[in-house]
């Protein structure tokens, strides 16, 4: 039986949400988004409502703003986008929720948030670890770091490891965690001699290049000059590239991004030494979070455990603001963030 | 103890070997070999000397045949190049060979070999099936046919493979197998009419195109309207897009060839389409049969077990006479043959 609708002393009646005003050809511009002042809907059986506190701004949204075919809808024009958002339930007609419930959920892009209460997870709160891990290094990239690297990735001890797009949210834990668990080398790249530096300062890689100074495939032989076995890839092209070239025998490569080319108007041609595929053994393969359910709970428990003893930096780059969620996510795809991008709401 | 050799009263005191006369830039041409007359050496402990009755020609020469670092070294200019070969013992100087056993080894491009005997293996006559078989179906390209299916595509009974160079040595026992182990749907390419009409006729493929007649991606989605499961790449380029075009979530390529790029003499890009390994978690990988000897019982009791039971189908192209194998190397790069070429010596 569903409860009844708890008092929503904190909602107002209407709230503001975003959505996508045009589809983007190439990079987004800010008026392919619009600022939305809608109604606040009071939660049927069996939803809640929940006032967001911090928003997700990731790459992949950019492939949901074209009107193509792909693994996960396309945002619909005129409508309020959606993505990873937590925040604390302030009505429930729910079971099992009650106002004050921190809780995660796929309805970001708007300050408050009426859907199925089963279309939500409740989180714990961690004392000195903020709500927002759980759309960074608790939440799906750090679920993707981690079953990329594990699972897919097949990560063994004495691995030499390298990461493209490091310094992102995704990169910044492959990183963290191929060491943790063992690897004889982790370089990354980035693309800012601020983030290189972050990168072997805080976040441990063993060594770290800007890949804008310079041939990645020659940068990327100085730091790992006896080549790699092990490549994670955000950034496609070149990278990839590169990486298939310092590949050694059995060598695998885990796809996970290609935020080189999110934003391509035309297909662009793939790495010029895929024959090297052949020749070493290589093993390329495509990961989805979505797939790696299953791993949740140790992840959770493993990553968790880090998080707690200090040894595992979950860094943010925080933009304060509901009405900079557009712009935000605009810089993300050009590489303002170190760590996972979050949007906070004012409380 | 080393045996005493043998009397070899068949071995003459020269005889012809095929040498490398000039690297090829792009396609190799006759001028690239030369046929020397050299002497037959006579075995010293632990060797034998064979009389070789068949030789292999395959596509992976063509790459040692540049001066390249690869997973083989290339071969030596001005010297014999090798490859694998079947024939009889005319003498031994090794414990458990004597002559007139039939053996396998990896000195081809000669009418005589002398080496060592734990480079050869001594093989079973089947009746019925000819001795070169252990150049084909039951030797290399049978094993990477077997192994690049089952173990590196993980085949499972329901799958729709598409075969490239569907008419080729591996090509045309890839679809076999396929069938044989539960695909529920198998189509291949080459690169003529004939060769299609094998396919279909000879080697129980489903449906087939010759690539030459339109884009593949096109005939592809004729013959696969519902996509694939696993492709089987023996050819690279235009094909390998097509097939990352039409596998389905959790698609399988094995990279096993790329013969459309083997005379390239600049690096062709790959294919533009590779975003799609990360949405769709595709896996390519590549195969040497090198890695798969632990394989190898199993593959010649159940490849030998379908051959004698007539359940499979054995092609080869023969080219008879050593002064022709050059000549038949060149033709097999164009697609001369239907299933495995080799050149037989006059006996």
């Amino acid at each position: 039986m569903a409860a009844e609708p708890t008092a929503a002393p904190e909602a107002p009646a209407t709230a503001r949400e975003w959505h996508l005003a045009a589809r983007p050809e190439g990079w987004p511009v800010p008026t392919d988004f619009a600022l939305v002042e809608a109604p606040v809907r009071t939660p049927g059986p069996g939803e809640i409502l929940v006032r967001n506190t911090d928003l997700s701004v990731d790459p992949y949204m950019r492939g949901r703003m074209n009107d193509a075919k792909s693994y996960i809808p396309p945002f619909k024009l005129g409508a309020a986008m959606d993505g990873g958002a937590v925040g604390y339930v302030v009505a429930s007609a729910a079971e099992g929720f009650a106002p004050g419930d921190a809780v995660l959920h796929g309805l970001g892009w708007r300050e408050y948030a009426t859907l199925p209460a089963k279309h939500a997870v409740k989180v714990p709160e961690i004392e000195g670890v903020p709500l927002s891990a759980y759309l960074g290094v608790l939440g799906m990239p750090g679920l993707t770091a981690y079953a990329g690297l594990l699972s897919v990735g097949a990560l063994k001890e004495g691995d030499r490891v390298f990461v493209s797009g490091a310094a992102g949210a995704v990169g910044s834990i492959v990183g963290q965690i191929a060491k943790l668990k063992g690897a004889s080398l982790v370089v990354g790249s980035a693309g800012s001699a601020e983030k290189v530096d972050r990168l072997t300062g805080e976040f441990g890689f063993d060594a770290a290049f800007n890949y804008k100074d310079g041939p990645v495939g020659e940068q990327l032989a100085k730091v790992a000059p006896e080549g790699i076995d092990l490549y994670f890839d955000n950034v496609g092209g070149e990278h990839l590239e590169a990486a298939i070239n310092a590949l050694g025998v059995h060598g695998r490569a885990v796809l996970c991004g290609a935020i080189a080319h999110y934003n391509d108007t035309a297909a662009a041609p793939g790495p010029r030494n895929l024959m090297q595929v052949i020749g070493k053994r290589l093993r390329l393969e495509g990961i989805l979070v979505g797939d790696h359910d299953a791993l949740r709970p140790q992840f959770v428990a493993e990553v968790g455990g880090w998080l707690q003893e200090g040894k595992l930096r979950s860094e943010e780059t925080v933009v304060d603001g509901f009405e900079n969620a557009a712009q935000a996510f605009l810089d993300m795809l050009r590489g303002a963030n170190t760590g996972k991008m979050v949007v906070r709401l004012k409380g």
